[in-house]
Formats: structure tokens, sequence, C-alpha cells
């Protein structure tokens, strides 16, 4: 069997902070052979409220650090950087990229039965208007509903993920939403699965939540393999596999990441992201 | 009258975001004689997470650019960067420069009855020691109890200034305070005061608030009398009074401000401060 060279090189991941933590683990989950380098951009984090070129050239030097990594893809683990910065930088680079708004736009628009669909995410996200002209890419007729929802960041980070304040202002945000008769709601920030149970039972059991980060792991998987660059089932231990790289401190970061993922990450390498 | 050609030079105040503005509010209200440049770095906001190498970082190169605005004074309106910046980078300007840290410790300690004081401030403020430090380089009798408070910025900013959340986490925040038998509590993060009347409420009518906004005008108008720089009382309109300049886009930044600010914003700047 012909094995590509590149199969055996990791998968680079980034996101503006912690959130994109999410889709690595996913990846993890459907992917188990591929190594990772992860980068959370937590000196500039959040991406949510700042300008189009300020998060374009924050996405091209984190991809130019993840290149000096030797990443055979590239998987952006954010959706304001998705919807701002994908479409402009994939011409520049010659590996595989992709972001999470396509898979999740796909998914939600396959599944919608009256045509209904509502998107909750960060003010840049939802005024960007990606995730609207992806799913009417795949469907015109389909009406989508947005709402930007910026506390719900800080109190993931703050980890209220079953709270009565998350709670309430879950309710403040969604209300409007509940009168829009929509079946299907794309959990459009990564750090959104983290409290997908209370906005589940908010928004109501007729309603189907879409989580980006889970159809982002599976298009990654089909990638891969249509490129033949997928790996193979060698045995490899998770602290060989596994690489983690931050912007500023690591602290935060690592008892966040320690907190979400199947296992505990002992080291976090910081660096200086205005060097590339 | 020999008129010091600097009194009529701008006071440059900056601040990671829009939490300066309160300052700059109170200089506007004490010193109306006085012209501001004001730099608010909503590129990189919030510092109240990032490390003091990043903070110095930042620091350095927004006081490259006040100066190219031929700024008489600077006025470091953020705790943070007050806390972890200020004594690193004062003795590299030849101009003179107050944070609001010294000011606000300093009314703190000389207020309190029972030596018990109370500071509630952003992560990185309150794990700097800085207001401890300053506190008792003044009385070092004085028992100082620090909390970090990391939703009130975020509720600020989106408003929620008087509201049940706001008050559901004020509680939280202020419950073990509430049991130390304070007589002072310094508000040490510069969106703190916008809360004020909620804080108030719940730490109770025997606790005396210090906002150092307030403190940090006073102090600004001594300096700038001692260094016979204080502006005159010539009249002056106040679209030419004060410029506001940010890193990042402006609208946010404006909604905020003509919040908070005496007289509406009509033009905010936008600079790319990595070229500083």
């Amino acid at each position: 069997m012909n094995i590509n060279k590149d199969s055996l090189a990791p998968i680079g991941v980034f996101d503006s902070g912690v959130g994109g933590l999410t889709v690595a683990r996913e990846i993890i989950r459907q992917l188990p052979n591929e190594k990772i380098v992860y980068f959370g951009d937590t000196a500039r984090v959040p991406y949510g409220s700042k300008s189009k070129e300020n998060i374009i050239r924050y996405s091209r030097q984190i991809i130019r650090f993840l290149k000096s990594k030797n990443v055979k893809a590239i998987v952006v683990a954010c959706n304001t950087a998705s919807a701002i910065a994908l479409e402009e930088i994939r011409d520049e680079i010659d590996i595989p990229i992709i972001g999470v708004v396509k898979p999740g736009a796909k998914v939600a628009a396959a599944n919608t039965k009256n045509k209904r669909v509502g998107i909750i995410a960060t003010e840049a996200t939802i005024n960007s208007n990606i995730y609207t002209n992806v799913i009417h890419e795949n469907d015109k007729d389909i009406t989508v509903f947005g709402k930007a929802c910026p506390l719900f960041v800080p109190l993931v980070e703050e980890g209220l993920l079953e709270d009565s304040v998350t709670d309430e202002i879950a309710k403040r945000y969604l209300e409007e939403l509940k009168t829009k008769d929509i079946d299907t709601l794309i959990l459009g920030c990564t750090h959104y699965p983290l409290i997908r149970k209370t906005v589940g039972r908010i928004i109501g059991d007729n309603v189907n939540l879409v989580n980006p980060a889970y159809e982002t792991a599976l298009s990654l998987k089909e990638l891969l393999i249509e490129k033949g660059i997928a790996a193979g089932d060698e045995h490899q231990y998770e602290n060989e596999m596994y690489e983690f790289y931050v912007s500023d401190i690591a602290e935060k970061f690592k008892k966040f990441a320690n907190s979400i993922m199947p296992f505990n990450i002992d080291y976090i390498h910081q660096i200086n992201i205005e060097e590339y």
C-alpha cells in the first residue's frame, strides 16, 4: 500500500481561545488516529466584537504559525474567523482548510422540515450574514433568523454551564426566536455546545440543535480520505498526539481545557503570535 | 502672566476599551478647561486576563501613540495597566504619568476607620496584589480583602446596569466580602462605577465605596498645578476639546460612549496601534 507521507502530519486547529476545543474534542472522538496541533489566540480573544480587517490579519498569522508545525490540513474552529476570514485566505494556502460554518449550515439546510432555521452566535458572525448566505446556497427557500448572544461566552468561561443566571440570560436571548416557529437551531459559536442542555430546554424539544463541531469533524474526515492523507491506525500515545499552543498565559486555558477534554493536558506552550 | 506653552496641550487618557471613559468623564467634570485625547484599545480588550508581558507592550505602544498627539500628561485610566505596567514604564517617559490605582488606594487607606478594606477588580488586578501593596505603603495595619469579578465587565458592556442578573451575580461575588466586616470597598475596575448602585445596595450602607476615577481626576488636577501646566479658562468648544481614538471598530465604542458621556461623540478615529 502506498502511504502518503503527509498522512502522518498533524491537523492544525485554531480558535480565538478555548471555544475551539469543542471542535478538537469532536475531531479526537471521530478521528482518533489524527494528531492535532491546537492554537488558541488567548492574547486577542474575543474575535466576536473585532473588525474584519483584524480578524483576517490574525488568521493569516495563525496559519503561518500552524504551517511552521507542518500541518497537513487546517480547521478554522472559530465561527467568527470562519465567517469573516476563511473565503479571503483560502486561496493563499496550499493545504486543505475548512471552517465550522459550512458543515453546520449544510446540515441545518438538509434537516429543516418547515424551512425555518435559527442561528445563535457572536455579533460579528450574526452581522456577517454568513450562515444565512451558506444556507441559501443550499436552499434559497429557507428563512433564517439570527440572534447575537454576547454574554454566552463570558458565562461559559466563568463555568456557569448549568446555572440560574445562564438560564435567565438564555431565556431573554431566545425569547424572540421562540416566536419564529423554527424547527432547527444552529449553535453558531464554539462555546455554545457547552450550554446546549440549557439552550435545548429553553428553545423546546421540537427544535433540533445543530452542533457545527460535530459536522466539521465529519467533513474533515471525508476531506482527508478524499485527499488521501488520512492517518492510519498505528497506535500512538496521547501526549505525543496533541499539542496545545496559546498566545497568552496558559493557566486559564489549561483549567478550562482540562474541564472539557477527555484527558488531562499537562503542558501548554505560549508563543508570541505577532511574530508570525 | 507667564503661560507655559504646555498648558495648552491635551491630556492623554487610555484604557483597554470603554471603561476608561468613566475616568475621562471625571476629568471633564473636575477639569473643564483641559483638552483630552482618549485612546481605547478595543482591538485587544480585555486586558484583565492577559499576561504582564503583553500588557506592558500594549501600554508602551499606546504611550507612543499619545505622545505623537503631543499630550502634556498621561492618565492610565485602566486598573489592569496601572497595576501591571505603570511602574515598569514610568521611567521611560519624560512627561507626567499617573494611574488609577494609587489615588484610589490612598483615599481608601485614609478613609477606613476599622482598617478593613475590600477591593473588587479583574483577575489580573487582584492577582497583582497592587492595591494591597499600595494600601500597605500608606498604612501597613490595614487588612485588604480582594475579589475578582470577571462577569461585571461583560454585563456592563451589555448594558445590564440595573438588572436582576447583575444583581444575582453581584450577590455571589460579594457574598464572602460581606462576612469580612469591611468599611471601605474600592471599585477597582473602571467599568464598576457604572454599577455602583447595585454594588452599594448589596454590600450595604455601612460600607463606603471608593471610585478611583474621581480620586484620579483630583490627583491629576494637583499634578498639573504643581508642574505649572494646568490649562487656563479660555473658552473652547467641546468638539475641539475631546478627541477619541480606538484600535478596532468604533461603532460599539460610540454607542457605549454616548450612553455615559455628558455630550454626544460624533466622530471616533480608528488607528492601527500595532504600528506604534
